[in-house]
């Protein structure tokens, strides 16, 4: 599975306008977000660059372009949506307890939970001025107006995912709606957060704003499930991560939720057992495995990215848009749901 | 020393802003925000209100009274920055590990630092969200998006101010302008906001409202530097720390800072061997009331506090308002630069 192009298209792009958004800012409280951001080593000197897949700045541009306009003045909006993106990482790591992110350690690794803290949130507030800057571009205040509402309310329910997420760390008792419910938050929220900004900016038509908004809702929680897929089965060379780490993590999964629900009372006591001891051995960990294969649960959970997977095609269809663009976002579906890493 | 009548004028009315702000919100997260506020108990059972001096709000408020207008159309904004305050205080409590505030248990301490990073940013978020109301009550766009900005950049210097305050636990090496720099962001910022988007929404004239952000800058100062003698020299039982918190909590406040910097060698030597120790006893923390007796800290101090409270005296006649409105900023003043708790 290749990286789709569109991916990298925008990629440099994107990071210029974050650099130059945080060009101003002297204090090293910001150089740990330049850190996290995979600009610079702990010292403060600059590395090759080391970053993410862009995927929710990527998708706000494409929705400016498929919406009908240079994808330019969405930049503003592409780097907030990064940097919520890149807040709740850095609160999520401190959260989980997490030493790593993309081979490197995590920033309340190097800086301490306290500064930690104050370097994510300071992000979270970032993002809000950095919207001020497509005004500057010449937005008209109405749609700055709604920018900001959308990316406050997706913000916030972004972190009542996280909550649910860490809440159903204690619970055996949820099933896939649950799930569902969390992970809209989590994750969709943002992801569909920036198909509409993007979209916003792109065109003056409120029903296709809204088209994009529900393809971004749907491609997040197809994201979201392939995630959880290769945290339990993924390739440890290709995530980055160990094989199984999620299970070893005791995390609540799609696949762990599902076995959970839907395995027989044999399946369930068992993973429960498991997940209550302190620590997850190899002999555990292979024990759940062979639970969640005897429940069907890789089959089952790659049907639902594959029916999000879908339901994305339909909207990108129904939305109308010029050829190129509608053959970035099937790459985009075909890269989210069938993604090695 | 009496709190001023003008701090319980808008009381109710604040509360009644938040409460219905937060209102829509069901999911548990929202009952952490609520509980911190003061309205209910770890269960969630209704309590007689605790609350803080809802200075923020408040001087918001007559801000934008005394700028020319009603104060109604300033209650959201008056409620975004008192949730800003909240949600500093509910991160601040995780990162110097306080496990209690006003008597009871920090949200922390209840719910588990993961989960009360959660509600602290949320809180953060909701300000955002809380301006948008004042749209509805009629505010123009060109003012609400300078509001916005004011608000986002106020919360940036707080958290810049935050950042400080912890690196500062590391060194000795700071003198009094450190220390200026240090709470204009983490307490000045904030109050010169409150002072500034109350007189923004109360007067068209640009003139007007940056005096009273210079006049919430010089207020937010007094307060910090009047704080800190509290710290150390307040009564246990008016402020509900114990007598010389500060010192066994080895803060960096400005009599410490002040003695550090203008005292003589022995001073600063001894003061610096003691904050080294892991944990301050009542012998160390009596030796460090007695160097900052020999350095004058207090009177010193002190004489900051009534500076900045002279300046803001000035600025008060020179903005032009009321008489009503002007004897009641006059007695902010005095109660700030005077106060017991």
């Amino acid at each position: 599975m290749q990286t789709p192009h569109i991916l990298n298209k925008y990629r440099s792009a994107i990071d210029a306008e974050l650099k130059s958004l945080l060009a101003p800012y002297r204090l090293p409280l910001y150089d740990m977000m330049r850190y996290h951001l995979g600009w610079i080593d702990e010292r403060g000197k600059e590395v090759a660059e080391i970053s993410g897949k862009a995927l929710r700045p990527t998708l706000c541009l494409m929705s400016c372009e498929a919406a009908g306009r240079d994808y330019m003045p969405a930049m503003p909006a592409a780097a907030a949506v990064e940097l919520i993106h890149n807040f709740s990482l850095i609160h999520d790591d401190i959260q989980d307890d997490d030493a790593e992110r993309r081979h490197r350690p995590t920033v309340w690794k190097v800086w301490g939970k306290p500064q930690a803290i104050n370097a994510g949130s300071a992000m979270c507030v970032l993002a809000g001025l950095s919207l001020s800057r497509a005004r500057d571009d010449g937005l008209d205040l109405e749609k700055y107006e709604r920018l900001l509402t959308i990316l406050n309310r997706a913000t916030l329910k972004l972190i009542e995912g996280q909550y649910l997420d860490i809440q159903y760390e204690r619970t055996f008792d949820i099933d896939v709606d649950d799930y569902l419910t969390m992970i809209r938050g989590k994750t969709a929220a943002l992801i569909s957060c920036s198909m509409e900004t993007g979209a916003l900016i792109g065109t003056d038509d409120p029903v296709k704003t809204e088209q994009f908004r529900e393809l971004g809702e749907n491609l997040g929680i197809a994201f979201q499930i392939r995630d959880d897929i290769l945290g339990i089965w993924g390739d440890a060379k290709a995530t980055g991560k160990p094989k199984g780490s999620d299970i070893k993590r005791k995390k609540k999964t799609l696949p762990i939720v599902y076995a959970l629900s839907s395995g027989s009372g044999g399946v369930k006591d068992t993973i429960v057992e498991i997940f209550q001891k302190d620590n997850i051995g190899e002999n555990d960990a292979k024990t759940v495995f062979d639970l969640l294969f005897k429940a069907d649960a890789y089959a089952h959970v790659q049907e639902m990215v594959r029916d999000y997977g879908e339901k994305s095609e339909r909207l990108i269809h129904a939305i109308g848009m010029e050829q190129r663009c509608m053959d970035n976002f099937e790459q985009i579906v075909e890269f989210l749901t069938d993604r090695d890493y």
